[in-house]
């Protein structure tokens, strides 16, 4: 079974990274985060996305991160964050915001990405009603869990009624340098901290062992979040594991060639399969691309490769949509294997 | 600044785990510890400790181990779990118990292991009264926060406690090799699972680059606790680093060589201080030694080593503890050092 | 401004609820519903309901209930609750559900009744996929919150899927008793325990001062309850005072008393409205009825009669959607005053 | 079995207050504390408090408001709650406070009363180290647990190092009326503003049906309690009783009356054993009084006396102690009964 496309995160990492780790394994450094390695990676990543007065904080993974820093903006249980019903709180992290006692409260979407009028609506009808929960926080993903990108224009309405409404705005960047680097994108990284009061930037699908960093703009947010990620279980005892991890993303722009890497191969990928008469459940943008294909045919293509399969696109239809994914890893030679393996299986496409 | 006696995680890793975590940074394999890696590890473990039937969960550290574990064995807020006045979980974890949900019930201890009487007479005052919380879980640390050791003999009236009141029997074993390997130890791999509902291996302080095993022994907790670690943010995506972090610790006794060179270490170190007539906050029997000195030697002290300083003994004393660590990188070079500063820094000693 | 059919809670009590209070104000009792009261009162609950193995907890309101039930039956923070969009607990109980750990999962409905078919499919979609909530209980209003009421024929479908699913099966039965007396009901007392896992009953709004008994059919749920009540601040110190007022609920068939006098004046209301033209919302079956109306008419009426506004039937109409309710206190004078009022603010329907 | 010094809601009500009450069950009002009932008796209390700016909000027990009021002004898991260890919330609030996510760290006492020195140690070990709880609240109890009452020096003392260390400090009044009207107080209610950030009045123990009254006087902590309270569980629907019990409370010092009786009741038994040679685990202040006795006259006792046994002295001792408790309704009658059958039981002594 070929797993090239299954995910972005089926190899351990890059070798460039474990090579920078390796130079350091025997430095003797404070734990938790509070060592040499992670200072330096902070600093790298404080003037990449152009924002000194932020402050970096690193963590294991996406979930850790989503819940512990949703959990720091949000101070009651009644307070509520907005998202999407696709966002990944909303499906694929087992419940963890409400597990910390706040209620997601979906928004309409477009393309996976959130209507600002929508979160206005929701305000409306909430903020009116005190039996209600109170709006506070709005989530976004960038890349879009449809790997969709957020245009300047529509991080810039969102952002505006965030202010309108007194709600902090947030975004998993879980694949940020995908979104970065689509052809689709006018987001620069000085953008996110004029926008966003906090943001995590996701290391472990951009060709990390692991890590991410959330990066908190918004200095009423700053204080005693060390105390809060200890809460919530969320520091390693050696944090400079992921600070020599940040390091090696940053350095030589390793960010932005894994970027590209991925995201022209998606583009290969999609570019082939629409040769071959092939729709998408949304344009692909970046390196997640979500095709529709006859039920048989998924069920062909199944037994060469390992997908994810999202089901009938509705209840009449015989059209599937199943999602390949590339990755720091994704060669020409998988693009070309896949290619060679789809004519060979579907001979008459 | 000497950081050799600081704590047992001031290295990232021993060269045996890196080099044999990069022989498979390649490999694809599924996310979220469904890999072979984590399997394979799974399979040594139990074998070690002689548990077929448990299940193993891989964590990335300690306090996330520990909330994740016990908000599992708990399973409504009025459930306690009783711990010493030392135990981690009631001191360096932030709270992340309570953030639970969960109250903390201190117990007597004798040298920082817990008395199981005194968890007897928790188990009567709360259970009559239904106004107070339940117990429901006892908490060890083993080695304990003040380095000693268990002896089977406890190991086994405290079990027979549990039994007696319905309580759940959990063991953090952030140094668990530590102590298997201490001179005063008794206790056998296989014991663990016999007394044990639940327990915790650890690995980021034997020499890997991260990662905590919980081995689930009782049945009836093993059932969606996957869900549970992603409810907690406990999951790694690319949980095959942690499985073979885990392998590696499991190869040719890689565990029992670290755990005897850190204890061997420590033990170097306060037979020397001994003789220099030193005396401890309790008998040295594992890696890390709580050491009394002058406020003025401790002062000396660190100017030329970082370790952790614990206070005064007593309002009254003029001594101070201060705590002395080796780990997997801990040489006899750094023990020769630091005697001989000792006695450079102390000429009349 | 006219209170009469703002809501079901405008007065404090029926006259012979406080008489019969009065009568034991000075009996010295045991406190925290451990009183001769609440006993005489669980057992006549539990021979109307006729379920002597069930066990009955007093509550002071429906939010209280619904937390402290619903976090006794889900255990751990991925266990999750299927209710419909309009239920009080996805609605106006500000969060509380999540605010103890647990993400509500939205089923489609039909008339404000959950559709059996959705909880299906919501458990097929999340069981199958690890890092999701898991459904383990499903939550119904009767009647639900737009007035309706579920048939015998519904309740057994339900609990068909919560049996096939290991779902628990929980009834808010704020309104229990106007469903009961229904013209449209065709469910039993003893149907409840038959069906359900743990439903409660409403006093609140059914003429006494305070209060809600929640009865626990399921044995497995049934321990230490008590302690989960004090836990959630749910326990009213003077216990008694409950139990004196569902013990005037059921003497002399009190409930059914009420329960018929306001189904009929909502009835009256609801009849004169339709030969005046106007629709509904959703059939009106008991005490609540939701009339669609103009804007203008409805800015008229309000300067007359205090009632619940909830907006315009869609984007696109000029009719609004208004609440009318009925209680034990609703008169048939109340109930000409607003046909004449009606009639003279509206000279030409 | 007599129960007239059992404890202080083993009654009802006070005739004035049912009384009082029922002259308004038929008015027809807003529900969840929005009426004009609730208005006049926030009005009311913020005058005898001297208070104008501060809000207050109605509960209907000690437990319901502890936890909502504690989880209002901690905002995040990390931070935590300072008590003594006989404090309400540390024992008999079945861990409601950790349920909502905080640690309670205990203070030293005397006499049941927090040591401000002892709140000092506590911020300075806990502030200094990133990986424990952040102080963050002072509770007290007025009466405290064991029947004393503070003093306007302690309360400034306490005061000052919550200011120091920027806690917040918050008072558990569920016999305030009691501490007030103690022959030992020095406070007047126009202190209670000068010095809490907020507190609550007992109405339960001061014969009301129902209800105590929450005090936010400081002005940050205002916003939004509703919502909060709704999130808890914590609001009636038909606020407007809370409101009547608490007019009624104030209503010709009818507050100062019961204080009164049940504080010079209880100094008469106390008088009374003092002369038949008892000691006092405390010096009786306020309406508990807390006696020591061999354990053979209390097993005589207890027969025909029902009180809170709370146990042996200690371990060496013969001796027991129990809690004798008056109120509202305890009558001189009670009082001479009392006395008789002392000296009937105990003809020797």
């Amino acid at each position: 079974m070929n797993h090239a496309f299954l995910n972005d995160y089926n190899e351990i990492c890059h070798n460039e990274v474990i090579d920078f780790v390796q130079q350091h394994i025997h430095d003797r450094t404070l734990g938790y985060e509070e060592d040499e390695h992670c200072q330096k990676a902070s600093e790298m990543l404080l003037e990449l996305f152009e924002c000194k007065d932020a402050k970096v904080q690193f963590f294991i993974g996406g979930t850790s991160a989503n819940l512990t820093m949703i959990s720091m903006l949000l101070k009651h249980s009644y307070e509520a964050v907005i998202a999407t019903k696709q966002s990944h709180i909303a499906n694929h992290e087992g419940g963890a915001i409400e597990g910390c006692g706040h209620r997601i409260l979906i928004a309409e979407d477009y393309k996976g990405k959130i209507c600002a009028d929508s979160i206005e609506r929701i305000c409306i009808e909430h903020m009116n009603d005190r039996h209600m929960v109170l709006p506070k926080l709005v989530y976004i993903s960038n890349t879009t869990e449809v790997g969709t990108v957020y245009s300047l224009e529509e991080l810039e309405e969102i952002s505006k009624v965030c202010k309108k409404y007194d709600l902090y705005f947030y975004m998993d960047g879980a694949r940020l340098f995908s979104a970065r680097y689509s052809l689709f994108n006018d987001i620069h990284f000085k953008d996110y901290a004029k926008y966003l009061d906090a943001f995590y930037v996701g290391g472990t699908k951009a060709g990390l062992m692991l890590g991410e960093a959330a990066i908190i703009v918004n200095k009423d947010l700053q204080k005693d979040y060390l105390r809060h990620m200890k809460n919530k279980g969320a520091m390693l005892a050696k944090g400079s594991l992921i600070g020599l991890n940040f390091q090696a993303l940053l350095t030589d722009e390793f960010y932005k060639r894994v970027a590209i890497n991925c995201n022209e191969k998606a583009m290969s990928v999609a570019a082939f399969l629409e040769t071959k008469g092939h729709e998408f459940m949304v344009r692909p943008e970046s390196n997640q691309i979500f095709v529709l294909m006859r039920d048989t045919e998924v069920e062909t293509l199944s037994q060469y490769y390992d997908f994810a399969d999202l089901g009938y696109e509705n209840k009449d239809s015989k059209r599937k949509c199943i999602r390949l994914v590339t990755s720091f890893s994704t060669t020409q030679k998988d693009v070309d294997e896949f290619m060679e393996t789809y004519n060979r299986i579907f001979p008459n496409k």
